[in-house]
Parts: structure tokens; sequence; C-alpha cells
């Protein structure tokens, strides 16, 4: 590259960096605010979100990008480089199209929607949440035509998708989502129908432990499936999340139940797994788009991999479940491992996405991704949404929430100003498999590790694979290098009748 | 005002208030530093803790501030609003003659060199912090000589204390400190020749206090004087302080000690009395300069107030020691009401500024206050620093530490960047004297209030003439309209006599 075009590219990479930091202050305040804000730091809170989603995007929206981009000769560039430069310019574009004003305005609204949401589903009073919500809607319809510009064979619900998942569509999505669900119902029938169907619905996991054991359990699970303590954290909120503040700070949050030991246990392995995503990024790259996941659902995939291929697996529990007797004593002295194995596997329909199962876990998404594309085309509108949702419920679950808690309120992901967001869980699931198959065909057999309670061997080759990849765009394009195979569901659905078939004797 | 001014003035403030929303997600950050953040997390909140410095700094240097309060017309405007236009100008001025490069390095510098400090302190180890304080003490000799600007009635050190105490001049406090030290030493040596001295010094304070009751002690007695969590809270660190994130957002921090009750107890009044004056402000001027306190001086007159010249009241205690008695029994079964008051105001000289009496608490501060000013004057070198500190102590307080963790590594605030800070801590402790005094000529009998649990007199009382009078300025300007007199040492000789006179029999 000439002198020019380097020093454009340093430049242009200095900004994002800048930007980066710039977000990790943000990260902070979201962080904090779930976790030790007062109560009545709400309001405050918004108006600092609103400033700093403000500042970030005129940083992106600055016409000095482009015009350090139109400096790059894109030809001569390393494919982390050539992927950077990329990335800012669509980020850029992107930001071109949407006003200030829009931005801070979906910033203030959704923290204070947010909080209203926890408030209302604690009340279980849709008429609470509905004028914040009707808000939210209102300003993502104009984040969405402002992006969508008319293009023909988009439709605006897509831009909104792009923000998690860049090189996702509705209409493929759509395709995706009723070929699993084609997979599933059967195979949920088949379940019901097995003679081991009530044993394994023995609750082993919803007995009493409690939750100062259900911390020190969780800890050692995160620091042995690789998670390092000292270069983050581990608290608790109401709604589990991760969240990275920098190359050194990530940080977990869970939430612990006493009556109820897969809460704690299984927020803990989803969280650690976008935790050790965060981890294993190189810090090198730290603020530049090649230092992050090329999407959301790749960065589930991380996340679903750790809590479901590895968590709900024998090995995992061949090693951790003598430790988990031990610690409860004498709360498991009658269970057995493989009791408890098929515990931590049971099939059993709800209404609750949290505590869904692998099999009916993708429907739950499927009808949050219908009703959030018919609120943005306008096919739906927010006063309609908690019967929508019922009958949604009906329709892909056969069976109907007992309240609006378990029913439209049961998410704040829409409260919070994400739509476009529920599918990523899905893409997350899907990939997960397609990584955990082609890990065990380059690695061995996982299992016997995970039973020697080594978890280094996954780790090792997702490091590789995954997190170290992050140049391979989009996700798509990162699962069938580091599989052998386009993104699919046929992975997805395979294991998973493998691991429940023993367990239930299909 | 005409249309124009008064435009010009809307848009200063709209201004001030986005630099104060900056302002508190610094806070933020500062908060989270002490309280929460991994250990691995310091590097990223270095540069984090950088940029926002650079943007704040930008802010205030804007041209564009100069211009607008250029279109002000200070005669035509009330008193509130005169002086907001006349502190931002103030400020614009001062930050004008600072580069922006040198903002950030000291932002980054401090973060680290912060954290350097608590692991020499630990290890005793001055050798580990040098380098480190070097860098900082010469990043403030250029910060001071810029600032000063070759001004001959000045010296450099009086511009890095104008940052805390705007009206304040090094030679006026340095006769000041002598002044009050001609007072102290005197009745420090009466003190210890009394017959009561060593009966005083029963370590009642000292015995073994489980933390979880103290902190519910600590819980009740901030609630009782007028602390609202549900606007703030309440978080452990290794140095205690009250950080104010937002009008709704007010965060005490505290250190608790089994095996001394004081340490948890006063750090939680001082940063309480922090944290009233927060909470006292008006909210609707937020993120102006009088939605704030005119000096540090001033707010550390309330943190002095109540930890000392309310929290060691005997009124206070006639309150909270049968309280006390109750929560920890059996632990003070054997002590009475004289016996434990007396213990709060145990009067013994030591090398601990953190542990100090009231009568040599302010020497501590001397020491500093020379020390520094002979650093950022040049006289001293870091490298002279430790024994420097320790011939100081010799000469003000006739002793000398047993460690360096005792000596010159005790506070971590030069490691910070605070310099011109120290002063601030016995100008607080004067007016806290005078205005305490005040409040009892107008209000009446203070003790008897507190001795019926009830400390809303004077909290009313500093509500009115020191929280919400953020207008009178400098600090001094309301101090002489709240009590009538100049600021000076005469009130908190007379008070601290009075009080220790009839404990020691004097």
């Amino acid at each position: 590259m000439s002198a020019g075009a380097t020093r454009a590219y340093e430049l242009l990479i200095q900004r994002s960096r800048e930007r980066g930091l710039l977000e990790s202050c943000a990260t902070l305040l979201e962080w904090d605010e779930e976790t030790y804000m007062p109560l009545e730091g709400v309001e405050h809170r918004s108006r600092q979100r609103a400033l700093l989603a403000g500042l970030l995007h005129d940083r992106l929206a600055d016409p000095v990008i482009g015009e350090l981009i139109s400096e790059i000769d894109l030809e001569r560039m390393g494919p982390f480089e050539r992927v950077d430069v990329e990335e800012i310019a669509r980020l850029h574009r992107r930001h071109l199209k949407i006003p200030r004003t829009l931005v801070e305005e979906i910033a203030r609204t959704a923290t204070i929607a947010q909080h209203e949401w926890a408030a209302a589903r604690r009340a279980q009073d849709t008429e609470r949440l509905r004028p914040h919500l009707e808000r939210i809607v209102d300003l993502k319809r104009s984040e969405a035509t402002a992006l969508h510009d008319g293009r023909p064979d988009r439709e605006p619900y897509d831009a909104l998708l792009e923000e998690f998942e860049p090189a996702a569509r509705a209409r493929d999505l759509a395709s995706l989502f009723l070929a699993l669900k084609s997979d599933m119902r059967p195979l949920l029938d088949e379940i019901r129908g097995s003679t081991r169907s009530k044993n394994a619905g023995i609750d082993v996991l919803q007995r009493q432990f409690p939750v100062e054991l259900q911390r020190r359990f969780v800890e050692d699970a995160i620091a042995t499936v690789g998670f390092d303590v000292r270069r983050g954290r581990l608290d608790t909120s109401a709604h589990p999340f991760c969240a990275q503040i920098g190359p050194g700070d990530v940080r977990l949050t869970v939430r612990f139940l006493a009556g109820d030991l897969s809460e704690g246990l299984y927020s803990a392995l989803h969280e650690a797994g976008h935790g050790l995503y965060d981890q294993g990024l190189d810090p090198e790259r730290w603020g530049t788009p090649t230092g992050d996941a090329p999407s959301v659902g790749l960065h589930e995939s991380q996340s679903r991999l750790w809590e479901n291929f590895v968590g709900r697996s024998r090995g995992f529990w061949a090693h951790f479940f003598p430790k988990a007797q031990s610690i409860f004593r004498p709360v498991l002295d009658d269970v057995d491992l493989d009791g408890f194995h098929a515990a931590t596997n049971r099939v059993a329909p709800s209404a609750s996405r949290a505590r869904a199962d692998m099999v009916t876990y993708d429907l739950h998404i499927l009808v949050r991704f219908e009703l959030e594309r018919a609120l943005i085309s306008g096919a739906l509108e927010v006063r309609d949404l908690p019967a929508a949702w019922d009958e949604a419920y009906e329709h892909h679950l056969g069976l109907r929430p007992d309240h609006a808690g378990e029913g439209s309120l049961q998410d704040g992901h829409w409260a919070s100003g994400l739509f476009g967001y529920f599918p990523t869980y899905t893409l997350g699931n899907l990939i997960a498999a397609q990584l955990y198959l082609a890990a065990q065909r380059k690695v061995g057999d996982l299992e016997s590790a995970f039973a020697a309670g080594d978890l280094a061997p996954l780790l090792d080759w997702l490091r590789t694979h995954v997190h170290r990849a992050s140049h391979l765009r989009p996700a798509s394009a990162l699962v069938q290098s580091a599989t052998g195979t386009p993104l699919s569901h046929h992975a997805f659905t395979a294991e998973v009748k493998r691991r429940l078939s023993s367990i239930y004797g299909l």
C-alpha cells in the first residue's frame, strides 16, 4: 500500500478503537443498570445512555470516515485489515441513514421502558408497559424505514436484523424456522409417547439447593470450563447476561433460585460461553471489527454450545455430578448419574423460553420472530400483542400461557429496543451443534475428556476456529470454514435426536 | 436580557449539562474501579478514563463557550444564573491553558498509578511506587506551570489548588495551618497530662464486632441521619468515598474491620455527610455549576460535620448507644454511655491520618500540604519523599511512622493525581465547626434532638443554608452568609476544646 493509504488505514483504526472505548463505557453503564444502580437512578441513566449513543453515532456517521475509506486500496490488504475496512464502511453507510436525534431518543426511551417492563412483568400488567412499548415500536419502525431505504429485495425488518446478524434476511429465516419446526414437532411427540418420559420428568433439579452452595458450585464449573475470573467477574441480576467491558474485563451475571439448580447453573454456563468467546478474542485487535465476533448469532453459538452440548452431556456430569453430590449433600444422595443426566435433558413444553428444553426452545423463538416481524411491518399493533402472543403459542407449541407475566411480558428485549435479536438465539443453537460435531470429528471423543475434567481440547479448538477467526464473514462463512458444511439445521436435529433417543429410549 | 443573550445563556447551560452527563459517566467508571472492577481491567480502564478526560477537556476548551459567554449580559441575570456563567467562564479560561494530550496522559497514568500505589502500600515498598509517582509529579508540574501562566502574585501550586478550592492561596493556607497548630499542640499536651487520659484510652471500639452486624448498624445510622437509599447505595471498598452519579444516584463506600467499630461507622457517617450534600442539591440545576458545591472544602465540611460534630456528640450516642448495645450484644454490655462517648472522642496521636482524632487530624494535613507544595515547586523530589515524610511527622506530630505503609504510602491521593486536595480536609473541619455552631444558635439545642433520634432540624438548616445556596461563592462567602462570621479556625478550636474539656476534665 502507498504511504497515504497506510496512514488512512491507521487513522481509521484509531477512530475505531476510540469508538470502541466509548462504547465500552456505555457497556459498563448497562452492566451497572442491571446489577447495582439504585432504583431512582434510572432517569439520569437514560440521559447518560442517550448522550453516549449520540456520540457513538456521530463518530460512525462522521464524513471523515468515508474520506479515509476512499483513500484505502482494499485489494492490497491482509484478510483482517480488509474486513476491518469493509465493516467500518458498512457501519458508516448505515449510520449516515439515521438521524442522531432518533438514536438518542431510542436509547433514552429504551432505558426507561426496560425498567417499566420489569415492573409490568412483576405486576403481570400489559397495560402498564403498553405506552412505553408503543413508543419503542414507533421509533424502531422509523429506524427500519430510514435504514431500509426502499430496497425492493428487503423488508424494513431486515434492516433491524442486520444490526445483529449482518447477512440474514427474514425470508430465509422463516424457511429455516419452519424446517426446524418440522423436525422438532415429531420428535416432541415421540418423546411424549416414550415410556421413560414420566421418569425423566422427576424433578431432581427442583429441590432445595442453598444459594451460597450453588455459587460455589457454579464458580468451580465456570473456572473448570476455562473462564478466567482475574479477567472478569460473576454477579447476580434479574436477567443474566455477559458484558464485555474490555480485554481484561468480561463480566457474567446469573440468577440463582434456591428451588431450582438449573436456573443458576445453566445461566452461568450460558454466560460463561459468551465470556469464553470474549476472553478468547485477540486483545491486539480490540476496538476493531475483527477484534469482535462477526455476528450475534455466532456469539450465541458459544453460549449454547457450553450450556447445552457440553453442560447437558453425560461426560460433563460424569465429572461434575460427584462434585454436586458432595457440595449439596445430602440433597442428591438418592440420585444417580444417569438420573441426574436425564433430568438435565428433560423435555417438557411450557410457556417459558428461559426454561425451555432443546426440542421446544426454537419454537419459542419462532413465536417471537413472527411477532416482531409483524410489529415492524405494521401488520400487528402493540395493543393486540398480548392476544397475538397467546395465539402464536397455541399454534406453534400447543399451549397457552397462564398469565401475562409468562406471556407477552416474558422477555424484556422489545422494551430494550431489541428487534431482530431473537433469531440469533436459534442461529446460535444451530451453529453450536455444527461446531460441536466438527470439534468432535477433529479432536476426538470430547465427552471422555469432559469426564476427566478436561475441557481444554474443546476450548482450544474453538479458540482457533472461532474466537480468533473473526475475519471470516459473514458468520455463515466462518461456519463453513470451521465445519466444512454450510450453516443449516441438520446437525442440530441429528445431535438433539441422538442425545434424547438414548435418554428417552426412542 | 435580549432574546439573543437569553438564547446564548440557554445554549451555554445545555452544553454544561451535557458535559455534566459525560462527567458522570467518568464518575461511574471511578466508582466501579474501586468496588467491582476485576484486577486485569485496569489497563483498559486507564484508556477509557483518558478518553473521557480528553472529551471533557475539549468541551470546556471549545471556543464556542467563549463566544456564547461574550453574548451574555451578566448585569441582567439572577444570582444563580450569573454564578453559572462566571464559573463556566473560569473553567473555560482554565482549560484553554492546558493541552488535551496532558489531560489524557494524567488520567491514564493516574489510573495505573493508583493501582500500583495500592500494591506498593500492601508491600510497604516505596520503590515500587516511585517511577509512577515521579511521572505523575512531572505531569502535574507541567499542568501547574501551564495554568500558573507566570503570574507573580501566585505560585504554580495555587493553580492546582484552584481545581478544588477556587479562591484559596497556599500562602494564606500556610498561615491558617500554623495558627491552628498553635491552638492544637497545647491542647494535645493538656489532654496528655489529664488524669482521665488513660481511662479514655480504653479501646471499647476495638473489640470484635461482626461485620454483618456492623453493616446493619451503619445502614440504620445513615438512614436516620437522612441518607435516602432509594436514591443511593452503600458498598465496601478499600478506601471509602462518595460518588455522585446523578440526582437520584449517590453512592457511598465504606470499609468494615471486624476488630474496629470506628472504622466502618465513621467512614459511613463521613461519606453519608457527602451524600446528604449531594442528595440535597437542587436536581433542577444538575449539570450546572450552581447544581454542585462551590468548593471541595465546603463539601468536606458536610462529611466532617456529620462524622465529628454529630457522630461524636453525646446526644447522638444517647440515641444510638442503646441500639449498638442491643445489636452487638453482649460485646458492649459492660460499657456505659459516658464511657462509649469518651471512646469515640479518644485523643491519641499516631502516624495514621485515617484514624486521627480531632486534635491531631489537621497536623496530618499540614504535613501533606507542605510536602505537596514542595513537590510541585521542585523543592522536593519523589526519591526524597519517604525521608521527608518521616521528618515532617517528627516535626509536626512528634512521632515517626513504623513503616512505609504508615508513612509516605499511607494515602493514594498523589498517585491519583490529586495535588492541592489535602487542604480541603482542614478547610472542611473548620467550616464544619462554624456551621454546626451557627445551626445550634439558630435551631436551638441540637443534641437534645439527636438524643430523641431527630436529626432533621440540623439537616433542614443545612439544606437551606448550604446545600441549596450554591450561588454563594467563593466558599468563604457562603460561610460568612450562613454563620455571620468569616471563615477562620476559631470556631473549630473553641468547639473541640469545649467537647474535650468535659471528657478529659481539663
